[in-house]
């Protein structure tokens, strides 16, 4: 079960992920943030207890020059007696990324930026504008029809490569299947003069404005943490959006999708603008990530499937994403491989469309 | 991972297809027809380069005397070389389908009908009326009263063995749990004068019309072109419906299903009159059809299980749906018999009776 | 494929389990309890042609000292020329469980008590409360607002180690995230004077009596009987009130699940005091289950799984579903060792947290 050497040295495009943290982390911080929870809860034991956890101990301490399987009290002190920049940089290297695509709209402060990051990776980053930040930052200072303009000046002149929507944590995927029009839009803009988000017209609107901007649109779609409720985020609910979306030609990207991966194959397949990837679902499933990967890559065109990390804060969640990505697509190719569904070529082929190639075609990086 | 000899020697009842296209088709139109997209997009590259692709050119391609995987452009240029009908025959024959239950109530004047089908299958044909088509076919021509008699006595004295709803693509699987009054449709049909049948009082009503009449009823379940919602194509949307017609003791029969297949194999075995198939997916899955397929298989009794090939257009997918539904049978018995499940005996029983005497027993072949 | 010997020595607590008939089954009767069926279908022939029928004949037979794969009416015939007694004894012995959580609310006039049945098995029991059923019970010699204070003295003086909500079959899961006040529940109270309670806000009410009583809080959620729409089980339309509750710190425990298995994996991550299993599904899916499982176990973390086999009425059910959950947990033992994913420790450590300590934990034992 090692990886293929083609796929071990494929050079990884990350089209979505996010600052590594500044600063070291005690275990209860280390720990939540290895999962979606808010915090170990001491009904339930060790966050190291689950397929994460197992991983960091396996893959990732030998990279800090401990045993495999070392304890997570070995881990994290020697991990501690490292100098973070130090630590994000062996992980950042050893992931193999060589561009970054940054949603830098999480927790802004306790991150290294998209530049930052580049260079502790030692490669190239652009930036991803969270749509329903731009518009927090924006409201306060404006009028409603003036935030209409000022939104759509912003987007037109972004020097991001894409942009995301949180709907699924403020409104869930249901969009409707047509434009808000604007004076509706100014009607739900003076009725939200400041604070988070929540109005589903201007959320609607802000992904037709990526659109109109000609910014490929990611969605966060699925598992996440607990501010969202699973049931509104199946990619489905996204149809009327996307069929009347289509026309327009510009990409659409659902992340995540687990455990409706297979719902967003559907839609990538049927939908000639929707891609989908398997993001946090793979660093999150550990050693049983290749199984849930093969079954994303049911139905998808293989010009339709990414790569992404969805790391966060931890350095450690991009080696594992990009590492069990590897051992996942190794899998899949050896698996069909071995069964002579396809050849080399075909194999290497669709090996580089996943780890950068439909990547650097949806983005035209 | 051969086909266990009887698997691979089994007549089958494909109880759910389509005809083929009468003409040789290009590249665009031959890939458009692999997949459930409308087109081919150039954001997103070849079908070819999928699971179906890749098990045209792998199993496809030994028939029309090329190697395994031959490229596509051989492929079709081989294929386009032979008379479109030889091509048809040496799949429908290799297919090893004995009886063909054909829905030909989608696009019927570019595609062979049943009777041609089976001719060059070399097996017999059966109607199944398509239950909006039957509709919207004689709604013109008729008032509101007499439509509702005259489906009925359409349906009474059909030739058809079963009849297909296709509410999945018009009004989702939500249908209500009690039957509709005869005043009430008449009142539906007189709001519908012509045209795409949409209306849900006439939609359900057809369904109960078709199980008076006797007829088994198949519903298109899940994956499907990107008219439907996928979430309003979730079988158990389906329950109050199933609850109320239990007791008619005419058999419901749930297509596809994918990704909700578990979800289908639940209802099959709660409910007496109810059966499901992997349809579609199979062939749409390609080497990946056996894991779905056990999976198919988890809670459903044996006896509840049918084949289906979904196959349209392309006679290359009845071959597929027949071939990869083998393998993937062959697979599940093999691993029953080899973790010692059950014996040789129950295995060729459980191939039986998914192969074709399920079948024969729900439409009295 | 054999059981890792320390997974087969494993003393198990059963967190969900009911009685066992008194009396012998004729074929039917027999037949119709090894699935969710109401009775078999003479349309889709024996339920011994089902996963868990083919469990019966494989592993339950030689414990009644016939060969394995002994016939279903060979078992039959053997299995009721012994005393059912004795039956239920050689089972309930042979499947390890040495504590067993009874929810005894359902049809407890055919089935052995929790105490004969902890006599028989050689182990301890505990009773469960069935919310509805206490419910149900009180309602007809009170007024409302007597009812509301009886249900709850009741609660806080229970001897039942914890609570079970059957909303899933009366109102599905999609509980308000607000607390019913206690005139709001009055009035519900008024409205329902006797019989089968369906009201949405007696029900809910319950569901937070019951944590304040401080007694975890199951729900029956996914797969069941044909009373349940499957769709309205889906556990993450539990998320409002999971949160709302979750301050209370009272565990509330997601039985069965399936096919959501992965949504209660995502709710166990993310909320502290929620857990789940597989109950019901284990012995339903026979030689399949091991994959079911590991798919239970992708995202959850292992302090947060527990065994149950939702046994009922007939005891081969609980040595089935205790059996099949070893081999299902050393399947994924032995995988995670065989690719190094954790170590032997880990192993043992994963493996006594699921079989017994969560729930030692969770109910206080």
């Amino acid at each position: 079960m090692g990886i293929l050497p083609f796929v071990a040295e494929l050079g990884l495009i990350d089209h979505h992920c996010h600052g590594v943290l500044r600063t070291d982390s005690a275990r209860p911080e280390f720990e939540s943030l290895l999962l979606e929870a808010d915090a170990v809860s001491p009904l339930g034991g060790s966050f190291f207890d689950s397929a994460v956890g197992f991983a960091v101990r396996r893959w990732c301490a030998p990279l800090l020059d401990l045993p495999r399987h070392a304890s997570a009290d070995e881990y994290l002190e020697r991990r501690n007696s490292l100098h973070i920049a130090e630590v994000s940089r062996t992980f950042l290297m050893a992931s193999g990324i060589h561009t970054f695509l940054v949603d830098g709209g999480f927790q802004p402060d306790r991150l290294l930026s998209a530049a930052e990051l580049a260079g502790l990776g030692g490669g190239v980053a652009h930036e991803i504008v969270r749509l329903e930040v731009l518009a927090e930052t924006l409201r306060p200072s404006v009028s409603p029809s003036e935030f209409v303009d000022l939104v759509r000046s912003r987007l037109a002149s972004s020097s991001a490569v894409g942009a995301k929507s949180v709907a699924a944590y403020r409104i869930g995927l249901g969009l409707p299947g047509v434009r808000p029009a604007d004076a509706e839009v100014e009607r739900a803009v003076a009725a939200w003069s400041s604070g988070r988000l929540e109005d589903p017209v201007v959320i609607t609107w802000l992904a037709w404005e990526a659109l109109d901007a000609g910014l490929p649109l990611q969605f966060h779609v699925g598992y996440g943490d607990s501010d969202l409720d699973l049931h509104q985020c199946d990619p489905s609910l996204l149809t009327p959006f996307l069929r009347a979306t289509a026309a327009l030609g510009v990409p659409v990207l659902l992340l995540h999708n687990y455990p409706f991966h297979r719902q967003a194959g559907y839609l990538a397949q049927v939908f000639p603008h929707v891609f989908c990837d398997l993001g946090l679902a793979t660093h999150g499933l550990g050693h049983q990530a290749s199984r849930v990967f093969a079954e994303a890559l049911e139905i998808v065109p293989y010009g339709k499937f990414l790569f992404s990390s969805d790391a966060f804060a931890l350095p450690e969640l991009y080696y594992l994403g990009a590492m069990l990505f590897r051992r996942a697509l190794s899998d899949f190719l050896a698996d069909g491989l071995r069964s002579d569904a396809f050849v080399e070529d075909d194999a290497h082929r669709i090996a580089r469309l996943i780890a950068s190639e439909n990547a650097s075609r949806v983005y035209k990086l």
